[in-house]
Protein backbone atom coordinates (compact mmCIF):
# COMPACT_ATOMS: atom_id res chain seq x y z
CA UNK A 1 0.00 0.00 0.00
CA UNK A 2 1.24 3.20 -0.79
CA UNK A 3 0.97 4.56 2.70
CA UNK A 4 3.28 2.39 4.49
CA UNK A 5 5.81 4.58 4.55
CA UNK A 6 4.23 8.02 5.00
CA UNK A 7 5.06 9.83 8.08
CA UNK A 8 1.94 10.74 8.73
CA UNK A 9 0.83 6.90 8.81
CA UNK A 10 -1.13 6.16 12.13
CA UNK A 11 -2.54 2.96 14.11
CA UNK A 12 -5.87 4.06 15.65
CA UNK A 13 -6.80 1.37 18.02
CA UNK A 14 -10.65 1.66 16.99
CA UNK A 15 -13.26 -0.43 19.80
CA UNK A 16 -16.12 0.83 17.99
CA UNK A 17 -17.10 2.78 21.05
CA UNK A 18 -17.61 6.36 21.30
CA UNK A 19 -14.13 7.02 22.77
CA UNK A 20 -12.12 5.31 20.22
CA UNK A 21 -14.82 7.01 17.48
CA UNK A 22 -13.75 10.10 18.68
CA UNK A 23 -10.13 9.61 18.43
CA UNK A 24 -10.35 8.58 14.93
CA UNK A 25 -11.75 11.83 14.18
CA UNK A 26 -9.27 13.90 16.11
CA UNK A 27 -6.66 11.76 14.55
CA UNK A 28 -8.07 12.48 10.96
CA UNK A 29 -8.29 16.66 12.28
CA UNK A 30 -5.18 16.15 12.56
CA UNK A 31 -4.22 14.86 9.29
CA UNK A 32 -2.98 11.44 10.01
CA UNK A 33 -3.55 8.75 7.54
CA UNK A 34 -5.39 6.46 9.81
CA UNK A 35 -5.05 2.61 9.72
CA UNK A 36 -7.74 1.36 12.76
CA UNK A 37 -6.78 -1.66 14.43
CA UNK A 38 -9.59 -3.57 16.43
CA UNK A 39 -8.86 -6.27 18.70
CA UNK A 40 -11.23 -9.54 18.77
CA UNK A 41 -10.57 -10.56 22.60
CA UNK A 42 -13.07 -12.98 23.11
CA UNK A 43 -15.54 -10.01 24.89
CA UNK A 44 -18.71 -10.43 25.22
CA UNK A 45 -20.13 -7.53 24.07
CA UNK A 46 -19.15 -8.74 20.06
CA UNK A 47 -21.26 -6.19 18.90
CA UNK A 48 -18.61 -3.51 19.53
CA UNK A 49 -16.38 -5.37 16.87
CA UNK A 50 -19.31 -5.06 14.26
CA UNK A 51 -19.33 -1.11 14.87
CA UNK A 52 -16.01 -1.17 14.88
CA UNK A 53 -16.45 -1.44 11.23
CA UNK A 54 -19.05 0.92 10.50
CA UNK A 55 -17.12 3.81 12.53
CA UNK A 56 -14.16 3.16 10.31
CA UNK A 57 -15.39 3.30 7.19
CA UNK A 58 -17.94 6.41 8.88
CA UNK A 59 -14.53 8.38 9.97
CA UNK A 60 -12.55 7.91 6.80
CA UNK A 61 -10.22 5.84 8.23
CA UNK A 62 -7.52 3.97 5.47
CA UNK A 63 -8.00 0.44 6.60
CA UNK A 64 -9.39 -1.64 9.04
CA UNK A 65 -7.86 -4.67 10.45
CA UNK A 66 -9.06 -7.48 13.62
CA UNK A 67 -6.23 -9.09 15.17
CA UNK A 68 -7.75 -11.71 17.29
CA UNK A 69 -6.66 -12.36 20.87
CA UNK A 70 -8.28 -15.30 22.94
CA UNK A 71 -7.88 -13.82 26.38
CA UNK A 72 -10.93 -15.39 27.37
CA UNK A 73 -8.22 -18.40 28.06
CA UNK A 74 -6.71 -16.64 30.85
CA UNK A 75 -10.17 -15.29 32.18
CA UNK A 76 -10.25 -13.42 35.09
CA UNK A 77 -12.85 -10.52 34.51
CA UNK A 78 -16.38 -10.30 33.64
CA UNK A 79 -15.75 -9.41 30.17
CA UNK A 80 -14.10 -12.63 28.97
CA UNK A 81 -15.71 -14.65 31.25
CA UNK A 82 -18.81 -16.00 30.86
CA UNK A 83 -18.74 -17.42 34.73
CA UNK A 84 -18.75 -14.44 35.89
CA UNK A 85 -21.62 -11.88 35.91
CA UNK A 86 -21.53 -7.88 34.72
CA UNK A 87 -22.31 -6.13 37.89
CA UNK A 88 -25.83 -3.86 37.10
CA UNK A 89 -24.92 -1.54 40.50
CA UNK A 90 -21.85 0.88 40.32
CA UNK A 91 -18.82 -1.34 42.38
CA UNK A 92 -16.05 -0.09 44.76
CA UNK A 93 -12.10 -0.01 43.59
CA UNK A 94 -11.13 -2.04 40.32
CA UNK A 95 -14.39 -3.42 39.13
CA UNK A 96 -14.78 -7.49 37.86
CA UNK A 97 -15.28 -5.94 34.21
CA UNK A 98 -11.21 -4.51 34.16
CA UNK A 99 -9.26 -7.18 31.97
CA UNK A 100 -6.43 -7.74 33.50
CA UNK A 101 -3.56 -6.06 31.03
CA UNK A 102 -5.99 -5.41 28.49
CA UNK A 103 -4.56 -1.99 27.30
CA UNK A 104 -1.27 -2.83 27.58
CA UNK A 105 -1.89 -6.19 25.08
CA UNK A 106 -3.57 -3.71 22.69
CA UNK A 107 -0.90 -1.30 22.71
CA UNK A 108 1.62 -3.94 22.53
CA UNK A 109 -0.11 -5.41 19.02
CA UNK A 110 -0.38 -1.87 18.06
CA UNK A 111 3.28 -1.50 18.49
CA UNK A 112 4.02 -4.39 16.18
CA UNK A 113 1.51 -3.00 13.58
CA UNK A 114 2.72 0.53 13.90
CA UNK A 115 6.03 -0.77 13.30
CA UNK A 116 5.05 -3.26 9.95
CA UNK A 117 3.32 0.38 8.79
CA UNK A 118 6.17 2.44 9.91
CA UNK A 119 3.41 4.73 11.34
CA UNK A 120 4.15 7.81 13.23
CA UNK A 121 1.50 7.29 15.80
CA UNK A 122 -0.37 5.12 17.41
CA UNK A 123 -4.23 6.80 19.29
CA UNK A 124 -5.77 4.91 22.02
CA UNK A 125 -8.79 5.74 23.71
CA UNK A 126 -7.66 5.59 27.10
CA UNK A 127 -9.31 8.40 29.55
CA UNK A 128 -8.44 9.33 33.21
CA UNK A 129 -11.13 10.84 33.94
CA UNK A 130 -14.39 8.92 33.70
CA UNK A 131 -12.34 5.81 33.76
CA UNK A 132 -14.24 2.82 35.58
CA UNK A 133 -11.09 2.36 37.88
CA UNK A 134 -8.96 0.72 35.63
CA UNK A 135 -5.19 0.88 36.70
CA UNK A 136 -4.71 0.72 32.46
CA UNK A 137 -6.02 4.10 31.58
CA UNK A 138 -3.63 6.65 33.74
CA UNK A 139 -1.26 9.26 32.44
CA UNK A 140 1.12 7.01 34.43
CA UNK A 141 0.45 4.12 32.11
CA UNK A 142 0.50 5.94 28.98
CA UNK A 143 4.32 7.60 29.73
CA UNK A 144 5.33 3.49 31.01
CA UNK A 145 4.43 2.10 27.61
CA UNK A 146 5.89 5.57 25.88
CA UNK A 147 9.52 4.09 27.49
CA UNK A 148 9.06 0.61 26.61
CA UNK A 149 7.89 1.52 22.88
CA UNK A 150 11.63 3.18 22.53
CA UNK A 151 13.20 0.71 23.59
CA UNK A 152 11.42 -2.58 22.04
CA UNK A 153 11.49 -2.40 18.68
CA UNK A 154 13.44 -1.47 15.61
CA UNK A 155 11.98 1.75 15.18
CA UNK A 156 12.71 2.83 18.85
CA UNK A 157 16.28 1.65 18.53
CA UNK A 158 16.95 3.78 15.29
CA UNK A 159 15.40 6.64 16.80
CA UNK A 160 11.42 7.16 15.90
CA UNK A 161 9.00 4.84 18.16
CA UNK A 162 5.54 5.92 17.56
CA UNK A 163 4.39 8.27 19.52
CA UNK A 164 1.63 7.07 22.09
CA UNK A 165 -1.39 9.78 21.61
CA UNK A 166 -4.16 9.73 24.17
CA UNK A 167 -6.06 12.76 23.11
CA UNK A 168 -9.09 12.04 25.22
CA UNK A 169 -6.52 11.32 28.82
CA UNK A 170 -8.13 14.23 30.44
CA UNK A 171 -11.25 14.71 28.66
CA UNK A 172 -14.99 14.29 30.82
CA UNK A 173 -17.01 11.96 28.63
CA UNK A 174 -19.57 15.28 27.84
CA UNK A 175 -15.88 17.04 26.68
CA UNK A 176 -15.42 13.99 24.73
CA UNK A 177 -18.85 14.22 22.91
CA UNK A 178 -19.15 17.75 22.61
CA UNK A 179 -15.55 17.64 20.60
CA UNK A 180 -16.71 14.58 18.67
CA UNK A 181 -19.94 16.42 17.75
CA UNK A 182 -17.80 18.87 16.41
CA UNK A 183 -15.65 16.71 14.38
CA UNK A 184 -18.76 15.37 12.69
CA UNK A 185 -18.78 11.92 14.56
CA UNK A 186 -22.13 9.79 14.20
CA UNK A 187 -22.58 8.32 17.92
CA UNK A 188 -25.39 6.39 16.50
CA UNK A 189 -22.94 3.93 15.28
CA UNK A 190 -21.09 3.30 18.06
CA UNK A 191 -21.90 0.79 20.64
CA UNK A 192 -20.24 1.46 24.56
CA UNK A 193 -22.50 -1.43 26.64
CA UNK A 194 -21.12 -4.28 28.13
CA UNK A 195 -24.18 -6.20 27.55
CA UNK A 196 -25.55 -5.10 24.12
CA UNK A 197 -27.28 -7.43 21.99
CA UNK A 198 -26.07 -8.55 18.93
CA UNK A 199 -28.26 -5.38 16.97
CA UNK A 200 -25.88 -3.29 19.22
CA UNK A 201 -29.20 -2.58 21.40
CA UNK A 202 -27.36 -1.24 25.11
CA UNK A 203 -28.56 -2.57 28.77
CA UNK A 204 -28.67 0.77 30.25
CA UNK A 205 -27.51 -0.47 33.58
CA UNK A 206 -23.84 -1.52 33.17
CA UNK A 207 -21.07 0.85 34.51
CA UNK A 208 -20.15 1.96 30.54
CA UNK A 209 -23.90 2.56 29.58
CA UNK A 210 -24.07 4.88 32.70
CA UNK A 211 -20.76 6.77 31.80
CA UNK A 212 -22.38 7.64 28.41
CA UNK A 213 -25.74 8.31 29.21
CA UNK A 214 -24.35 10.97 31.68
CA UNK A 215 -21.74 12.32 29.25
CA UNK A 216 -24.57 12.93 27.05
CA UNK A 217 -26.81 14.75 29.39
CA UNK A 218 -23.34 16.44 30.25
CA UNK A 219 -23.08 17.61 26.66
CA UNK A 220 -26.71 18.77 26.83
CA UNK A 221 -26.83 16.39 23.63
CA UNK A 222 -29.12 14.19 22.74
CA UNK A 223 -28.42 10.51 23.25
CA UNK A 224 -28.70 8.39 19.85
CA UNK A 225 -27.99 4.85 21.88
CA UNK A 226 -30.64 2.70 21.50
CA UNK A 227 -31.57 0.65 24.52
CA UNK A 228 -33.30 -2.60 24.86
CA UNK A 229 -34.95 -1.40 27.51
CA UNK A 230 -37.22 1.77 27.13
CA UNK B 1 -7.01 -24.17 41.26
CA UNK B 2 -5.37 -24.80 44.96
CA UNK B 3 -2.32 -22.78 43.77
CA UNK B 4 -3.79 -19.69 42.19
CA UNK B 5 -2.72 -17.52 45.06
CA UNK B 6 0.26 -18.86 46.04
CA UNK B 7 2.53 -16.21 46.38
CA UNK B 8 5.22 -18.56 44.45
CA UNK B 9 3.27 -19.20 41.74
CA UNK B 10 5.09 -18.27 38.38
CA UNK B 11 3.84 -17.44 34.41
CA UNK B 12 6.68 -19.35 32.88
CA UNK B 13 6.95 -18.30 28.65
CA UNK B 14 7.29 -21.01 27.45
CA UNK B 15 7.69 -21.82 23.44
CA UNK B 16 9.00 -25.34 23.15
CA UNK B 17 12.50 -24.31 22.32
CA UNK B 18 15.72 -24.55 23.90
CA UNK B 19 16.17 -21.59 25.86
CA UNK B 20 12.36 -21.80 27.25
CA UNK B 21 12.73 -25.59 28.48
CA UNK B 22 15.83 -24.48 30.03
CA UNK B 23 14.37 -21.23 31.75
CA UNK B 24 10.78 -23.97 32.98
CA UNK B 25 13.83 -25.94 35.17
CA UNK B 26 15.38 -22.62 36.11
CA UNK B 27 12.02 -21.43 37.88
CA UNK B 28 11.36 -25.03 39.00
CA UNK B 29 14.75 -25.21 40.82
CA UNK B 30 13.75 -21.82 42.40
CA UNK B 31 10.94 -23.40 43.85
CA UNK B 32 7.93 -21.85 41.93
CA UNK B 33 4.73 -23.22 40.85
CA UNK B 34 5.07 -22.91 37.09
CA UNK B 35 1.86 -22.29 35.15
CA UNK B 36 3.38 -22.76 31.53
CA UNK B 37 1.99 -20.08 28.63
CA UNK B 38 2.69 -20.82 25.21
CA UNK B 39 1.49 -18.27 22.61
CA UNK B 40 0.12 -19.11 18.92
CA UNK B 41 1.32 -16.19 16.95
CA UNK B 42 0.61 -17.51 13.52
CA UNK B 43 4.16 -18.46 13.33
CA UNK B 44 5.44 -20.90 10.48
CA UNK B 45 7.22 -23.06 12.99
CA UNK B 46 3.83 -25.22 14.16
CA UNK B 47 6.25 -27.59 15.77
CA UNK B 48 7.15 -25.36 18.12
CA UNK B 49 3.71 -25.38 19.78
CA UNK B 50 3.60 -29.52 19.88
CA UNK B 51 7.32 -29.29 21.29
CA UNK B 52 6.30 -26.77 23.97
CA UNK B 53 3.30 -29.52 25.43
CA UNK B 54 5.79 -32.12 25.84
CA UNK B 55 8.26 -29.86 27.43
CA UNK B 56 5.55 -28.41 29.73
CA UNK B 57 4.95 -32.26 30.47
CA UNK B 58 8.51 -32.95 31.07
CA UNK B 59 9.44 -30.14 32.78
CA UNK B 60 7.05 -30.74 35.70
CA UNK B 61 4.92 -27.14 34.58
CA UNK B 62 1.67 -27.28 36.93
CA UNK B 63 -0.62 -26.46 34.07
CA UNK B 64 -0.29 -25.26 30.31
CA UNK B 65 -2.62 -22.75 28.44
CA UNK B 66 -2.31 -21.59 25.07
CA UNK B 67 -3.12 -17.74 23.94
CA UNK B 68 -3.65 -17.60 20.12
CA UNK B 69 -3.03 -14.34 18.60
CA UNK B 70 -3.16 -13.98 15.39
CA UNK B 71 0.09 -11.50 14.12
CA UNK B 72 0.36 -12.74 11.03
CA UNK B 73 -2.80 -10.31 10.15
CA UNK B 74 -0.16 -7.38 10.90
CA UNK B 75 2.58 -9.25 8.90
CA UNK B 76 5.95 -7.66 8.62
CA UNK B 77 7.93 -10.86 9.19
CA UNK B 78 9.72 -14.43 7.54
CA UNK B 79 8.31 -16.13 10.85
CA UNK B 80 4.40 -14.74 10.37
CA UNK B 81 4.30 -13.68 6.51
CA UNK B 82 4.17 -16.34 3.82
CA UNK B 83 5.36 -13.78 1.48
CA UNK B 84 8.84 -12.87 2.98
CA UNK B 85 11.26 -16.08 2.66
CA UNK B 86 13.58 -16.86 5.79
CA UNK B 87 17.72 -16.45 5.11
CA UNK B 88 19.62 -19.07 4.48
CA UNK B 89 22.63 -17.04 5.06
CA UNK B 90 23.54 -14.91 8.23
CA UNK B 91 21.97 -11.19 7.87
CA UNK B 92 23.63 -8.10 9.14
CA UNK B 93 21.72 -5.72 11.39
CA UNK B 94 17.86 -6.49 12.34
CA UNK B 95 16.89 -8.95 10.80
CA UNK B 96 14.07 -9.94 8.52
CA UNK B 97 12.75 -12.87 11.22
CA UNK B 98 12.19 -10.39 13.94
CA UNK B 99 8.58 -9.99 14.43
CA UNK B 100 7.46 -6.59 15.41
CA UNK B 101 6.77 -6.07 18.98
CA UNK B 102 6.61 -10.25 19.79
CA UNK B 103 8.22 -10.04 22.60
CA UNK B 104 6.16 -6.90 24.21
CA UNK B 105 2.93 -8.89 23.15
CA UNK B 106 4.03 -11.97 24.65
CA UNK B 107 4.88 -10.54 28.33
CA UNK B 108 1.67 -8.35 28.19
CA UNK B 109 -0.23 -11.37 27.91
CA UNK B 110 2.03 -12.90 30.46
CA UNK B 111 1.32 -9.98 32.60
CA UNK B 112 -3.01 -10.36 32.25
CA UNK B 113 -2.31 -14.25 33.31
CA UNK B 114 0.12 -13.26 35.81
CA UNK B 115 -2.80 -10.73 37.55
CA UNK B 116 -5.41 -13.44 36.81
CA UNK B 117 -3.33 -16.29 38.60
CA UNK B 118 -1.85 -13.70 41.39
CA UNK B 119 1.10 -14.99 40.33
CA UNK B 120 4.61 -13.45 41.80
CA UNK B 121 6.71 -13.72 38.38
CA UNK B 122 6.85 -14.20 35.09
CA UNK B 123 9.83 -15.78 33.56
CA UNK B 124 10.54 -15.18 30.01
CA UNK B 125 13.66 -16.15 28.12
CA UNK B 126 15.02 -13.57 26.23
CA UNK B 127 18.86 -13.63 26.08
CA UNK B 128 21.11 -10.21 24.99
CA UNK B 129 24.11 -12.98 24.42
CA UNK B 130 23.07 -14.74 20.76
CA UNK B 131 20.14 -12.40 21.17
CA UNK B 132 20.00 -12.41 16.87
CA UNK B 133 20.03 -8.75 16.46
CA UNK B 134 16.48 -8.33 18.55
CA UNK B 135 15.96 -5.52 19.67
CA UNK B 136 13.31 -6.74 22.33
CA UNK B 137 16.26 -9.34 23.87
CA UNK B 138 18.06 -6.65 25.44
CA UNK B 139 18.20 -5.72 29.06
CA UNK B 140 16.98 -2.07 28.36
CA UNK B 141 14.23 -3.84 27.40
CA UNK B 142 13.31 -5.95 30.68
CA UNK B 143 13.67 -3.08 32.88
CA UNK B 144 11.32 -1.30 30.60
CA UNK B 145 8.38 -3.96 30.48
CA UNK B 146 8.95 -4.15 34.52
CA UNK B 147 8.56 -0.67 34.91
CA UNK B 148 5.36 -0.87 32.99
CA UNK B 149 3.68 -3.94 35.04
CA UNK B 150 4.12 -1.97 38.12
CA UNK B 151 2.13 0.71 36.59
CA UNK B 152 -0.29 -1.23 34.07
CA UNK B 153 -1.91 -3.63 36.45
CA UNK B 154 -4.14 -3.89 39.25
CA UNK B 155 -1.27 -6.14 41.03
CA UNK B 156 1.19 -3.14 40.43
CA UNK B 157 -1.28 -0.75 41.93
CA UNK B 158 -1.89 -2.80 45.08
CA UNK B 159 2.29 -3.11 45.28
CA UNK B 160 3.03 -6.46 44.00
CA UNK B 161 3.42 -6.57 40.62
CA UNK B 162 5.22 -9.86 39.08
CA UNK B 163 8.60 -9.77 39.06
CA UNK B 164 10.03 -9.69 35.00
CA UNK B 165 12.44 -12.68 35.40
CA UNK B 166 15.24 -13.15 32.46
CA UNK B 167 17.99 -15.09 33.58
CA UNK B 168 19.11 -16.31 30.27
CA UNK B 169 19.87 -12.24 29.79
CA UNK B 170 23.42 -12.36 30.06
CA UNK B 171 24.46 -16.55 28.96
CA UNK B 172 26.16 -17.53 25.95
CA UNK B 173 23.79 -20.39 24.26
CA UNK B 174 26.92 -22.82 25.56
CA UNK B 175 26.38 -21.62 29.09
CA UNK B 176 22.39 -21.84 28.82
CA UNK B 177 22.85 -25.72 27.12
CA UNK B 178 25.37 -26.46 30.32
CA UNK B 179 22.57 -25.03 32.85
CA UNK B 180 19.65 -27.13 31.35
CA UNK B 181 21.86 -30.11 31.37
CA UNK B 182 22.40 -29.84 34.74
CA UNK B 183 18.71 -29.68 35.56
CA UNK B 184 18.04 -32.84 33.29
CA UNK B 185 16.27 -30.28 31.34
CA UNK B 186 15.89 -33.31 27.82
CA UNK B 187 16.41 -31.13 24.49
CA UNK B 188 15.81 -33.52 22.39
CA UNK B 189 12.29 -32.27 23.17
CA UNK B 190 12.86 -28.92 21.93
CA UNK B 191 12.20 -27.07 18.25
CA UNK B 192 14.37 -24.05 17.75
CA UNK B 193 14.26 -24.41 14.20
CA UNK B 194 12.70 -21.43 12.32
CA UNK B 195 11.85 -23.70 9.04
CA UNK B 196 11.37 -26.92 10.99
CA UNK B 197 8.77 -29.69 9.52
CA UNK B 198 5.85 -30.99 11.18
CA UNK B 199 7.54 -33.58 13.18
CA UNK B 200 9.96 -30.85 14.75
CA UNK B 201 12.97 -31.65 12.33
CA UNK B 202 15.18 -28.56 11.67
CA UNK B 203 16.84 -27.59 8.81
CA UNK B 204 20.15 -26.72 9.81
CA UNK B 205 20.70 -23.69 8.09
CA UNK B 206 18.61 -20.56 9.73
CA UNK B 207 20.19 -18.21 12.46
CA UNK B 208 18.36 -20.20 15.21
CA UNK B 209 19.37 -23.78 13.62
CA UNK B 210 23.05 -22.39 13.49
CA UNK B 211 22.77 -20.56 17.40
CA UNK B 212 21.62 -24.18 18.69
CA UNK B 213 23.91 -26.06 16.87
CA UNK B 214 26.96 -23.82 17.99
CA UNK B 215 25.91 -23.60 21.63
CA UNK B 216 25.70 -27.71 21.75
CA UNK B 217 29.51 -27.75 20.02
CA UNK B 218 30.71 -24.58 22.52
CA UNK B 219 29.18 -26.55 25.81
CA UNK B 220 30.74 -29.75 24.43
CA UNK B 221 27.64 -31.60 24.76
CA UNK B 222 26.02 -34.26 21.68
CA UNK B 223 23.62 -31.91 19.94
CA UNK B 224 20.51 -34.20 19.97
CA UNK B 225 18.55 -32.19 17.28
CA UNK B 226 16.97 -34.44 14.41
CA UNK B 227 18.25 -32.42 11.40
CA UNK B 228 16.13 -32.79 7.90
CA UNK B 229 19.22 -32.97 5.83
CA UNK B 230 22.56 -35.31 7.02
Amino acid sequence: MSTASSPKAAVVLLSGGLDSATVLAMARAEGYICHALSIDYGQRHGAELAAAARVAAAGGAATQRTVTVNLDAIGGSALTDAAIAVPAAPSVGIPITYVPARNTVFLAIALGYAEVLHAAAIFVGVNAVDYSGYPDCRPAFIDAFQALAQIATKAGVEGHAPRIMAPLLNLSKADIIRRGQALGVDYGLTVSCYNADPLGRACGRCDACRLRANGFRDAGVPDPTPYLRG
